[in-house]
């Protein structure tokens, strides 16, 4: 199968080529990159020595893109330069994964809320599927156009939806602070991302209403019934890749640890890519970084009755390219951890 | 005036001897460290190179400690080990600055319930007082020793106190989430503490119900007037020093941002070492390494009228060694700046 | 087949139980250590979550081990504790694959002179073959057992023995700066190895007689046919893993650059792991880590007259494990990459 | 004493402010930024948060900047920008303390074949003075400009003027790797700047001929006595601040170990910021941080008969800021280690 990769020079993008170059059943025919147009993948990205030989980053425009005869696009664009992208390669028939921002909500206005303008496609939007492959019901498989989940909603909906739906924790009051690696805010060549300052210093940032906020209570919204507004504190961290989560939330009356990881259990017991830790240990970003697993652990504080949950994944695996790639590989019918 | 520092070799110890060094007003007398007891002070801590010439580590029991000439001695060992220097430190009329844990508690059975055992000497446990400086009332120069508050605790009172006393938050369901440097942990050689345990590694740790805790409810509940029972996340984040919180209240009736900082203005317009920054900006751990300051910062979401605070602080500065050279300057009648 | 990692908690052990674990020919039957014994591996190994199940380390002493059924045993220990294993493992008739210092050397009097006791068993250290993949004589494959090269001689050895065999360099004068991450030094409860001492920390140590220094002058002596002595500065940089080797070497008469890279050519083309950069890049430790790989490349300073060769592996990979498992598969008539 | 910094923004710029805002003798009437004209310096550099109150960043052309009533000017721009600002402010009878690489040669022409055109200022180059306050004669205070020297070059010519001077090495075959902070690469908003291509990463850069290197090789020669070539191996790791150089040197005729320190004790016993450390012990970046200080050792290695030698300085403050105070304090009478 060919695949794709549009945007394929940010860190995203890096990844996945990373995966995808490695994987059994795919063959990488494509990477663009407008800054890097005309030169040798596996010069441009070192990490990629050994792989992807005669793979030269192109510059295509839309109507171009169309014609190429992969099965599967990626793209790993900025939020709303997607969008033009998507639709061309929908209407050509193509199966496309976007691991941006631009198809994650399903309802215009939270859209223009949380990005300051109207959404510029909003028949796609109402088209695409937002997919966490432990989570969806199975027809997202029949949708044109998959968006990945980003990753601070990752390390939040899968620990939190299962508890929702089944009645463990209360939809009031859910307060989260995430800590991510720099690797979060893309390779650009920003002051704030510069080495010297990033390193030795945390910071929150974003708040009170980062964008990702939009997907998280989208989808605990759908998980609880009701309307849930949670408080988000993302973080930056120095470290490249990882990011945490430690969430807090009113236990559901009566409802205790054991029932907690009962349906943890139930639901994850079978996921490859979930790992769940016993209670009264934490996981540490660094275990799960380069693999595409979230790793899972709560304690309950009789105190506060609060369920205190911790998580970690890598935002570059299970946050972006490795979730895009177990998607990909549920969509054409492979094993789920093919290449992961 | 000639100080004494007890367990010099630590990072807490290592940093009160850089500005005590440099402090005009004081002489090094003695510096204490059983494991590099004889050897020269500034070779075996080369951060001091070219400083306290002359000042070799002494290993000193007890009643040696109670002759020598010291006007203040700081205690900077870890928790349990300070009571009996302390004890016989004030027997001998010596004014004590400890920066243990083992003084911060006013209440014996608080004590015990988190460090797990009965408190050593109550007696003194009751004569102590818990300082900080910039909210205790003036007559703790009266006490024969000091309890210097932690790291977590000093990032999470400075700004919550006032904000309780003056009713700009509800005493209920305050969460905190704080992020510290490695060198919280101290200078121990532990298989967790290692560069390549931590370098790239962020998590959790101490949940429910870490031992700082108990210094911060005890002091949150006097300003509230009422019982106060917080959730506190601690987390190990990769960088040397440093330490930031960010603390989820719910706003008392009506109080909106302005209400708040009109507070914190009040409190800290004159305090050199805390300096508030702007509603929407947040403090960086970076920007406050080796200085004896405490960042301030808040938001209010009106999705869930809740105010977000930020704070930052060095944990070995303002949140040990600095407020403790802030505290011999108050007791001695310096101006409260002086080398800091 | 069925291999053993014997002292399997250490970086090294650990980096070979991740290569192991997915490798397509191998299961992992054995991993002993003595600080975990009882425990499950991908417990204690957070890394390791999702492989190894049922793994659980072992604490065996020398005889039980030599029951083993295991067809290739990993010697993972620390200088001088292996010794005893491979004797007790070779009489077993098994095949050895040893990670330590041991039997790199030819040269009893050497091993004395570098580590400062008589080595233990000179007919073993006699019939052991020291085993560089791209350089070593075939008929290694006969010895009962196998001394991996160290980090170091790895990062030097690589680009120096065709240039030296080839006359390409003088073999006088030779100058090496290397810089290590901290992983080099083990996962040992060191004060020196704590995060807060390394971090922000760059300092040269071991001169002017580092240990390594002895296999690394036997190989080069081997290469040229005469005495090589060469300068070697190890440094340790704060970063987990990765190592790069800088090199200035003499031109031998008339040679330039095309010259040098003319015969790493003819060497190299077609190793899998070693990879060749243009004159002018310089190779950067992040690009290799966690591969087992080399990267190579020189320039020419006429000014000088000298080649300065710049190298980078990742110790723990292509300076360890993953050479071990390079050696595995050619000893054990694998496709030399499988599983790398 | 009124001050001024232009081009105050960048990393140099903000270490020389903090330094000089501690600074008992002189006041900063001036900082100056192109980008962050008409922000206040404390609240753009939060490091400086409680300093320097009031003053604003201006952005001045040179004619206005010559009325200005500073006594001394600071210019911490990139090379090349500084002779327009050097000219003006000398003509207009001010001193200038230059910390870029405009002024640091005696030749133009070997300006010109390291900086790639000719100097535009060849008279002014002629008339500064390049001052290493412990090395020069003190004939420079006549001079209208001072060119504070590089990084690089301060950790290199301390330690290598006065072994030249006295003959205790050979000019020939000197060899030197240095690391650097990633600082030193300043303030730029570059990709490979970029905390995560940094972090976790060393590499070589520069090859064969840094910029550096042409001061460096001006200095020796005129120590030595003839023409001194050397290798210049510059690297870039991990930490934000902090340079360490290892220098190779062979031994003048019977030179020893002894006489190596001799020399070194005679020359810099008095030298406030110059450390000598024992034989055997290596300097650490990290302890001279935040410091006006250069760390010295050597071995002696009867192997080669080479001296190596290990330095380390702070890239931002012995290395450039601190010096530069170092210079205008004995320029203008105070104490050299004033505010230091």
């Amino acid at each position: 199968m060919k695949v794709g990769v549009i945007g394929a020079s940010g860190y995203t993008g890096e990844e996945l080529l990373k995966l995808l170059a490695c994987h059994p059943q795919v063959e990488v025919s494509l990477a663009t990159s407008r800054r890097l147009a005309g030169r040798p993948v596996n010069e441009e990205l070192p990490s990629l020595r050994g792989h992807l030989s005669g793979l030269v980053f192109q510059n295509m425009d839309v109507a171009q893109l169309a014609q190429e005869t992969c099965d599967i696009f990626f793209l790993a664009l900025t939020h709303g330069a997607a969008t033009p992208y998507a639709r061309a390669l929908v209407d050509a028939g193509k199966k496309v994964i976007d691991l941006s921002a631009d198809f994650r909500l399903s309802c215009a206005a939270r859209y223009q809320e949380y990005y300051g303008e109207a959404h510029p496609d909003v028949d796609l939007l109402m088209k695409g599927a937002y997919v966490l492959p432990e989570l969806s019901s199975k027809d997202w498989r029949r949708a044109p156009l998959v968006a990945c989940p980003g990753c601070y909603p990752t390390s939040i909906l899968i620990p939190l939806i299962p508890l929702l739906r089944e009645g463990v924790i209360r939809a009031e009051d859910i307060r989260i602070a995430s800590l991510s690696g720099v690797s979060g805010a893309g390779r650009q060549a920003k002051e704030m991302l510069l080495f010297c300052e990033r390193a030795e210093s945390s910071k929150a940032y974003g708040l009170p209403k980062h964008r990702h906020l939009s997907e998280i209570e989208e989808q605990l919204t759908k998980a609880a019934g009701v309307d849930v507004v949670v408080q988000f504190a993302p973080h930056l961290v120095p470290m490249r890749r990882g990011l945490i989560s430690t969430i807090t939330a009113c236990a559901a009356n009566g409802k205790d640890i054991e029932a907690l990881y009962k349906v943890w259990q139930h639901y994850y017991a079978k996921a490859p890519f979930v790992s769940l830790f016993k209670s009264g240990t934490f996981p540490d970003s660094q275990h799960v970084v380069g693999r595409n697993r979230i790793d899972l652990a709560a304690v309950h504080d009789p105190r506060t009755d609060h369920f205190v949950i911790t998580t970690a994944l890598d935002n570059l695996v299970k946050g972006a390219a490795g979730q895009a790639v177990q998607i990909m590989n549920l969509w054409s019918g492979f094993d789920e951890d093919t290449g992961l």
